[in-house]
């Protein structure tokens, strides 16, 4: 199965590269998702096979939910000692460097820099760059670097592969699910991807905890009277009585997000006394990005965040203020 | 796209029905979900442009989520006066006639009844039975329906059966998604299923009502000493103070069971004073079937229901002791 990628050469480049490399180091991006971590244990499972020396690097410790994909025992949270013993470093999924960790001078020192990626405005900071903005996921790219180097697409692989396409495409329902995505899913899917295991890992497994604070956020819900904003919070006291960590406020904005005529949803929470951190989302028209700038964050047109110093209830009273005030606009 | 369904003869006799067919009428089952109502929908769009005249009819209204899909105004909640004034009934997505509604007589009086559907145990009720238990969706049936026929795959019917798709693999995590389901969605896909619109119709159209439903539900979550058994309730009251109806409780029991390591899950729902309804779900080894029948219940393994009669407190009483039970002997 091919798309026309336009990175034949690329491609070519870095599976040679690849090929030829003794060492590698494998990187995504901190607080790592589906698809970095798919694209992750697809590349480290697949070199592994190839009798390389695979150094698998994330920042933050892989979330439960995705310790069931192969090989990702192996994840560390730190770089080698020496850069010179790294014949190549390929990071995947990340739009900058900075998404690696906040000091990633190390890998400018790596002999070979690939760059994997799907990521709009990613500036091509690799000395090989395989970048596809309209690939649905990384997960995709690194299929076809397999198709290409042909290297087997083993049960293991097409796991970690559909975990990629699955997650960053909300389970095929966005807009960036193309007929290719679910094509490759076909083959994935024929090719043994445990879909089953993948369903049950990443979205059944919730914690009684995360219950917990979802019962306690929602009954904070409020609406503006237009039915137009909706909102919900969690306080500090709430979140430490339930014993919550950051894990657990996955997914939590999505339930105000989701009340039909509902414009723009907020996640307060607060995070040390004096100190409310706010989650933004926009379900069509409005720039909520610009919204958090107002107060020094930022994001995308749809979904952003911006802390704001003061109560609880002088972040909602001062977020709601700038909202209302966009909506009207609208 | 093929697939060797072998039901070559059968599809071939049933597209001739149609094509001959000056008036036909569409059923599919009570309490309608998204496969039910996309076959539905796909059908009766096709049938429309072909210059029939169709009856669609459904004993209950189409739920709100499923409004959005194309020609669901059509759809009536009563028989047409005259079994003979219909050529053909195709009826959709229904493991037993009795699934269409208490009294289906009027459907055996009718000159030719077709029977499309995927579900075991189907008695092959019609006249011509299109019956595939590996298809994941009545939509795969009704899009090789088209294939076989000629008929145009439109922008509206491609939606349709991608909702179908959708809706019944749980969007294409549960098992039963096969390479097949994946390609099919990918031929949909490119013939212009509006997947962004699915996504907000179907699954980010949420009432205040039902997420006040499920704080409420949250609220009452209790879980077994061993972690096996996890279980929610609504009384009477509670349902009646938010106002919910029968849609708002549609999901509500995946919360408890999709806890880590819940093997059963149990929702309790005073329906009237005296009576609770029990829902029952097992992640994998328990027949919860086998025990709703101690109450004169049934269902699936893995899915199943009864009436008890008494106090919620009762019914969770009776019902955790046979649970745990089970739990033990397994």
């Amino acid at each position: 199965m091919h798309r026309i990628t336009g990175h034949g050469d690329k491609g070519a480049a870095i599976v040679a590269a690849l090929n030829q490399a003794r060492s590698v180091l494998l990187c995504v991006h901190q607080i790592p998702d589906g698809d970095a971590l798919g694209s992750l244990s697809a590349l480290l499972t697949t070199l592994q096979k190839q009798g390389k020396t695979v150094i698998a690097y994330c920042r933050d410790v892989v979330p439960q939910i995705y310790r069931f994909l192969p090989a990702m025992e192996l994840v560390q949270q730190t770089f080698p000692e020496d850069a010179s013993s790294i014949d190549v470093a390929v990071v995947m999924d990340c739009g900058d460097l900075e998404r690696v960790c906040t000091n990633p001078d190390f890998l400018q020192n790596v002999a070979m820099l690939v760059n994997l990626d799907h990521h709009v405005g990613n500036p091509l900071f690799g000395h090989f760059n395989w970048v596809d903005t309209e690939a649905a996921a990384t997960g995709e790219i690194i299929y076809q670097l397999h198709e290409m180097a042909g290297w087997p697409i083993t049960a293991d692989v097409a796991t970690a592969l559909y975990t990629s396409l699955m997650t960053d495409t909300g389970s095929f329902q966005f807009s960036n699910t193309t007929a290719y995505t679910l094509r490759l899913a076909a083959e994935l899917r024929e090719k043994g991807a445990r879909i089953e295991e993948i369903r049950r890992e990443v979205y059944e497994s919730r914690t009684l905890r995360s219950l917990r604070l979802l019962q306690q956020a929602l009954s904070t819900l409020q609406l503006s009277t237009n039915g137009k904003i909706a909102w919900i919070g969690v306080s500090l006291q709430d979140k430490e009585r339930i014993g919550a960590i950051h894990e657990d406020f996955e997914g939590l904005i999505s339930y105000p997000r989701t009340i039909k005529g509902v414009e723009v949803a907020l996640l307060f929470r607060e995070i040390e006394a004096g100190t409310v951190k706010v989650g933004l989302r926009s379900q069509s028209t409005i720039d909520v990005a610009a919204i958090a700038r107002h107060w020094g964050g930022g994001g995308h047109r749809r979904a952003a965040g911006c802390t704001i110093k003061g109560t609880m209830a002088e972040a909602e009273q001062q977020l709601l203020a700038v909202v209302k005030e966009c909506l009207d606009e609208d």
